[in-house]
């Protein structure tokens, strides 16, 4: 059964103190409900992490469903850690082949910036396993990926300056990109030189706390891109049940479904969307997701390639590190980018783009989401 | 296309000190994974609430996937208020009727027995809309259905009597049901002369705070209970909305789907799990199911219709008022002791039990999930 992206919809990413998550929510899937031409909607899934835990409220399905008066329709809010939106695509994804919904409104949504950076790192950690003696021990998310990044370098010759080089690309990609949440430029070396956050990974490595939602509406009904595949996948909650530290097996596996699915492989890909949660994981995900051999990855990056202007561009809306990242809308976020690419109407468009692929992750590489997208107006 | 519940699994509902939230989820997992003769699971959606808010645990489909050694199949957490685990299961059964997957693993779980009462409040409250003036002016859910309650009586003439009349029902229940939270003996006086939570709901007119889990095995492979219906319906996320305080439209809306569904009436159905989260909720959710004319819930309580023992036998397990209400683990613990109901093996069992109804309910009427059974073996 085909099914089409009908509306996209998406609100700055940065900080709003005067937005509520609510006001957010309901801004991008008015947007996207509009772009969609108003069509009659059937359910509404609605991705986010920590509503529950820093702003005290869940049923964000309900609530959408109510305030957008779209009548006693089936609601729900699902999480996948930093993935809930990706996961709440593909859950809508289901819902249409399931045969009970014709079309349906996916959105994700995230309020971080009302509370200090230890509460928000305090949200985040929910997202290890509260058992694991790595959670207990201090690891964090940078820290994961701090270790990775060594292990990366250690493995490859890759050094600091590659993912310095992965930060500023996605800076570059931001600063055309009116809902990004940096726009001023940046400099290698202001990149090189900004405070480390955890060893190798500095400031401009991480990705940002970030408040934001962004919606989509999917449908049966024929429009001009078309879902070609959704696929999900899971990995390790702990760093120490991973067999190699460098492989992302949730992305991997997300990936290679993804291209069975649609038909296709990864040098038929136009333009990507990948969750550089950590400018390590966008050169890692890129190897997993087979556009690049295991290891040179960061090679890809020294040569451009992934730039907007290269051969394989990666995220040209700027990605988590430049756009931002409000957890439970950034799956959607890509998405919404990805859309645009193949309107042709994207910041930083990439000519004739046809096939594009989003990647979203959860967690320690608990989970991945893969959606490719097709132009076919 | 037919499905069915091949397993079944629960701990008991009560106050768990010495279990995690992990080990509540895995505990009922194992047991519907054994009870199903371990088939491969391709897919795994956990119900849950407050894991992140009161217990700093998210990804609990991914941890699930890990801990049960499932591989890297897609999992998820959803949330709809306190029907997250009926929520859970329809998502489950969307997935089966997708295509994409063959069995699923569904679990609930909820850890609330560790925090005070004042911290439980607090976060069940997020099941309210923020912005509403009524959550500000103080309004909690036990407020909410003491209005309810007022006004039925004020409507049709019920009283503080009736409401017992339920409490000690489901009391008298929970106590043959060796899983459930409250066993020891009540009386009509007792309850009526309890303390008073918000009037007219007295403490066991009110459903407790629970640790616990449920998870259940659904499938495409025949075995002896068929899903013969799994709706879901939205309704209002503020009191101020509703046009008729007595109308929990999502209650309605959703039974009448799922008898269309299955291609039965009410009066077709054997044993019912009804989601009292108050006393009143079960008498005005048995009529919006259309078992009793608007109004007359109370007149069928009273004449003992709706006991085991009686023509419209409710709440066999003892109900969220005596089985307990650990939220994310309540819409699938309905459906285990219904499918003990169809096996023949279920505490207060009803005499050649063939077709089973459950209704789980989130928020202020905001959510509502049917699911009708059917013993085929």
């Amino acid at each position: 059964m085909d099914m089409y992206v009908s509306g996209i919809g998406m609100t700055p990413f940065g900080n709003h103190p005067d937005h509520t998550i609510k006001s957010l929510l309901m801004d991008a899937c008015v947007e996207a409900i509009h772009d969609a031409n108003q069509p009659k909607i059937d359910a509404v899934i609605v991705g986010n992490f920590m509503g529950g835990s820093v702003y005290n409220q869940e049923i964000l399905g309900a609530i959408a469903a109510n305030d957008l008066g779209l009548g006693p329709i089936p609601t729900l809010k699902v999480e996948g850690a930093c993935a809930s939106g990706g996961i709440a695509l593909r859950q809508a994804v289901l819902g249409i082949l399931s045969g009970e919904y014709e079309t349906v409104l996916v959105a994700g949504v995230e309020k971080m910036k009302h509370i200090s950076t230890s509460e928000v790192t305090n949200a985040i950690n929910a997202a290890m396993d509260n058992e694991s003696n790595e959670k207990h021990a201090g690891l964090t998310f940078p820290g994961f990926f701090g270790v990775l990044a060594n292990r990366y370098f250690y493995e490859t010759g890759a050094t600091k300056e590659h993912l310095a080089m992965v930060a500023l690309k996605n800076r570059e990609h931001a600063m055309q990109n009116p809902l990004a949440q940096f726009t001023n430029p940046a400099t290698l070396e202001e990149i090189l030189e900004a405070k480390m956050i955890t060893d190798p990974l500095g400031l401009f490595d991480c990705s940002p706390t970030s408040d934001g939602a962004a919606a989509v509406v999917i449908s049966r009904k024929p429009s001009d891109v078309r879902i070609a595949a959704s696929t999900q996948a899971s990995g390790v909650t702990q760093m120490q049940m991973a067999d190699d530290l460098l492989s992302l097996e949730a992305v991997r596996e997300s990936g290679q479904l993804a291209y069975e699915k649609a038909g296709l492989g990864p040098e038929d890909v136009d333009v990507i969307e990948i969750h550089d949660c950590f400018s390590m994981t966008e050169i890692i995900s890129s190897e997993e997701l087979g556009f690049f051999n295991k290891g040179e990855g960061y090679i890809a990056v020294e040569q451009g390639r992934t730039k907007a202007t290269g051969d394989v561009p990666i995220n040209t809306s700027g990605g988590l590190l430049s756009r931002g990242h409000p957890i439970g809308a950034t799956g959607i976020a890509q998405i919404y980018q990805l859309v645009l690419q193949l309107r042709g109407q994207a910041p930083n468009q990439v000519s004739g783009a046809k096939i594009a692929l989003a990647q979203n992750l959860g967690g320690t590489g608990s989970y991945s989401v893969v959606h490719i997208l097709e132009r076919v107006g």
